[in-house]
């Protein structure tokens, strides 16, 4: 097997905006070979699925100018740089679904799109949850829905839940319920 | 339930490199709010998950310098301009893994990350697959494996494969397997 790993040589920023930060760096292959790489270096977030004791899920509708429609998808949010996931993942869900989880299981994780941004996201269970409202950022407008997991399942398979981190939550929460 | 739905008001390109593209927009909100967004547009990609007669899977393991180490995927590659997303499936199965599918389905689809980039991954299953092979782009240097779909589900749950579309498409096609 060949060596596959790689060394960086240098990281220069491209592009620095608020949300999204582009550098180009310099790779050296086992082989010697130099490759430019364009890589979004991203602080990582969460998502977290939120699980009612009768098997509903919890979602949130938004409007994604990047997709250019309205998306249902599992409440999630961008870490502060050094924040602790599960203290992210507490104060998101009082920010978008206005609730409190007694307990936050670590579901897993995953890089969105390693081609090209290093962002990865925890991915919880929220269970016990209880009424604690946040406020909103000023720049979000979502409405929350709540879902038979049954019914979740089926929007993805009829191809109308599209977002990565939902679809994965969703179906791994799926095969450990067994669902 | 809230009007979510925006409006683009401009679009201005603030990075262009040869793979990542970052543009400036403004967008309305239903009530009048203008809000600004960082959005990567992104021609899409596909992906696709070659299943063998006897429920095998093959990966491709590449380092991917945006997580700082080697991942293990399915197939994958991003839509040349224009480019239907079956004959880019077929193209990317003959440089990466050397196969041809003569069976091609499609599985389903996925916005990698709605937050900032329009990438759309198209989800193909590959099945009933020939030898047949192409030159691998020049900075790709990719391992073929293959693994029992119970070895590939294990992995998962082991945070093992942490890539997403390869998480959504092993957790998908076990679904519709009965695994």
């Amino acid at each position: 097997m060949a060596d596959l790993s790689e060394k960086r040589l240098s990281s220069e920023p491209a592009f620095s905006g608020k949300l999204v930060k582009v550098y180009l760096e310099m790779w050296e292959q086992a082989g010697g070979q130099q490759v430019t790489r364009e890589i979004i270096r991203h602080p990582g977030a969460v998502a977290m699925i939120p699980l009612l004791p009768n098997g509903d899920v919890m979602l949130v509708e938004q409007f994604r100018a990047a997709a250019g429609r309205v998306m249902l998808e599992i409440p999630a949010g961008t870490l502060e740089p050094g924040e602790d996931p599960r203290a992210a993942a507490v104060r998101e869900l009082q920010e978008e679904i206005g609730y409190k989880p007694g307990k936050l299981e670590k579901l897993g994780g995953e890089y969105a799109a390693p081609g090209y941004t290093s962002e990865y996201i925890h991915l919880f269970v929220a269970t016990e949850l209880e009424e604690s409202r946040l406020q909103q950022d000023d720049d979000e407008q979502i409405d929350v829905m709540t879902l038979p997991l049954s019914e979740a399942l089926r929007r993805i398979e009829q191809g109308e839940i599209e977002d990565s981190k939902t679809i994965i939550a969703l179906l791994w929460i799926a095969r450990r319920l067994g669902r």
